[in-house]
């Protein structure tokens, strides 16, 4: 793999991951851009106990534009895009409408491939596992950055979910704070520990692969399965079977093994609500340890993978339950979901 | 006002609230109809330590009915709804795809008109009064259910939140549990009490008063005001100037200014986009204290009001920030919002 930075025509990063260690990335952004005013505002809820962040800059964020004027697809002669490359293989950058900016935090785009009508699930092994580099790389940077307490590395894909460029890519927030989600699990974490002197997360698997009813995959290296109080009507968990607290801390063999598995699972997302459906609408979250929290070895790295579809042309909504008091009401029984994530496997 | 119990042909319950003492309800429920096995299952999420009902007989509920066949109209002739009357004013029923059921808690459904084009925002006076009516009387009764520890009356308005049914109406859940969302308002509550001595509801409205700038609209016996971390484009909270814990406590002073002050932001809200948009999908919900915790004096009845669209055509999806990590991202800064709900205000 190689790493080539540079900087866009209005001083953000571009990191260039390139599986070719020949790759040569010299092309410079010829665009007349001004830098977007982008300072995000940090607010805290007192009786919540969470923080919002205020971005009032990105009201004006490229919205559904047409595909020949796609700001992730390489730049060509006449259409420069956010890569002034006329090819790469995974590209990074800050993103020109930030929801965290500043000392606010940071926002980066990653693109999966130079291919604006591909998708993850359609990628090669070995273009995945390059996405897996580039994620873990920005991880370890990220980490370092002033004020950065937490690297958050997903995917929102479809528009159902709100997204507004149709080129496969991906997003990282480097947030200032340690997330509501991730302070509850420490939370859990330490009352478990408490009681019972063991490990929540590795309890969770445990019990997981012991009742077996839920998983969906069972690889070497990493177990899938459906969550036992899943709160999406498909949603599917991804651990490395050795608990490591970060992506940077993969080994080998698990870093090996991930493509396939991951690539499998989105593959059977798609297949989930039969033919002819378009391409199933999803967030994928990775979770790791907070950058400083006291906690952080115990804290095991995990993808969470959930859809919004709860049947064919039918969405799950937040609505009063769940914005109101944040109870999920799940319409699909975990078994049944992992059920058919199990029946739509790839043949092979 | 009158109230009168019945129960519908598969033993449901149905509640009529009448303006008119002497009105009469005796039509029966002819329909054919078969109890739908309901068994709602609340799982509890190990790591987050939240609860998710699992309510899978949901699936085959009614979805976007057409207008001539609507459940919640009165019945007619050949045309047999939920409501076996031919008019009524406010009715309250047991919903027949619950949630929440059995020892998992009970949903209801409340019908605010008969007129199926009618909003909340279009009622009269007296109409919303009838309906704050029946929102403190389900909140007596169900309080009193086995089990149940908190009750959540809420509406919400639109397709683009989820809304199946047109026909205006609003729904209650009575939970087994206290929600996140409450727990995490007490927690607040407890700290604040513990470091300053004051409540945090009331040094929260005081701040707001004294403030100004997020204030919507200041009555004598209730404020409205975007909160300062808004977490929705726009945002309302309404509190009663005199703290009380549910709605069985507000004073007739509170309760009969509240309609004409509700409305008034209620419009207000179909008024932000400007003229020639849909009307404005929200959610709206009643914070009530739970039905046993010891806190609950301290607790802070209040509305959330909120909106998912963030400009014209366009809505705020819960992406993988929000749904990931829990943290919002808000493109319209409070101050922004409050002074917009101030400029369409309506003419008097």
């Amino acid at each position: 793999m190689k790493k080539t930075t540079t900087r866009l025509a209005d001083g953000r990063e571009l990191i260039y991951y390139d599986a070719r260690d020949d790759a040569v990335r010299d092309a410079t952004d010829a665009r007349p851009l001004d830098r977007v005013a982008t300072a995000s505002e940090i607010r805290h809820d007192r009786l919540l106990g969470d923080r919002v962040a205020i971005a009032s800059h990105r009201q004006g964020r490229t919205y559904h534009p047409p595909a020949d004027e796609c700001p992730l697809c390489p730049s060509r002669e006449g259409r420069r895009s956010e890569i002034p490359a006329d090819d790469y293989d995974v590209a990074v950058f800050e993103n020109r409408f930030p929801s965290l900016a500043g000392d606010g935090g940071r926002c980066e785009v990653v693109c999966f491939t130079p291919d604006h009508d591909a998708s993850f699930a359609g990628l090669t092994d070995e273009q995945a596992a390059l996405v897996l580099d580039a994620w873990t790389d920005r991880t370890a940077e990220l980490s370092q950055l002033p004020g950065v307490e937490q690297v958050f590395c997903f995917e929102n894909r479809g528009a159902d979910i709100g997204v507004t460029l149709g080129h496969p890519h991906g997003q990282i927030y480097a947030y200032p704070f340690v997330t509501p989600r991730t302070e509850r699990m420490l939370a859990s974490l330490a009352a478990h520990r408490e009681t019972t002197g063991r490990n929540l997360f590795d309890d969770v698997v445990a019990d997981e692969l012991a009742d077996g009813r839920r998983i969906v995959l069972d690889g070497a290296h990493w177990v899938a399965f459906v969550p036992y109080a899943a709160h999406w009507p498909y949603e599917v968990h991804l651990y490395p079977k050795r608990r490591v607290p970060d992506l940077l801390a993969l080994d080998d063999a698990a870093r090996t093994e991930f493509p396939r598995l991951y690539l499998e699972v989105l593959r059977r997302f798609d297949r989930i609500f039969g033919s002819g459906q378009p391409p199933t609408p999803y967030i994928a979250a990775w979770h790791q340890a907070p950058v400083r929290a006291p906690q952080r070895t115990d804290f095991a790295l995990h993808l969470e993978l959930f859809t919004i579809r709860r049947t064919s042309g039918k969405l799950k909504f937040l609505a009063g339950s769940e914005s109101g008091m944040n109870v999920f009401i799940n319409d699909v029984p975990p078994e049944a979901a992992a059920e058919r994530l199990r029946e739509v496997a790839s043949e092979s």
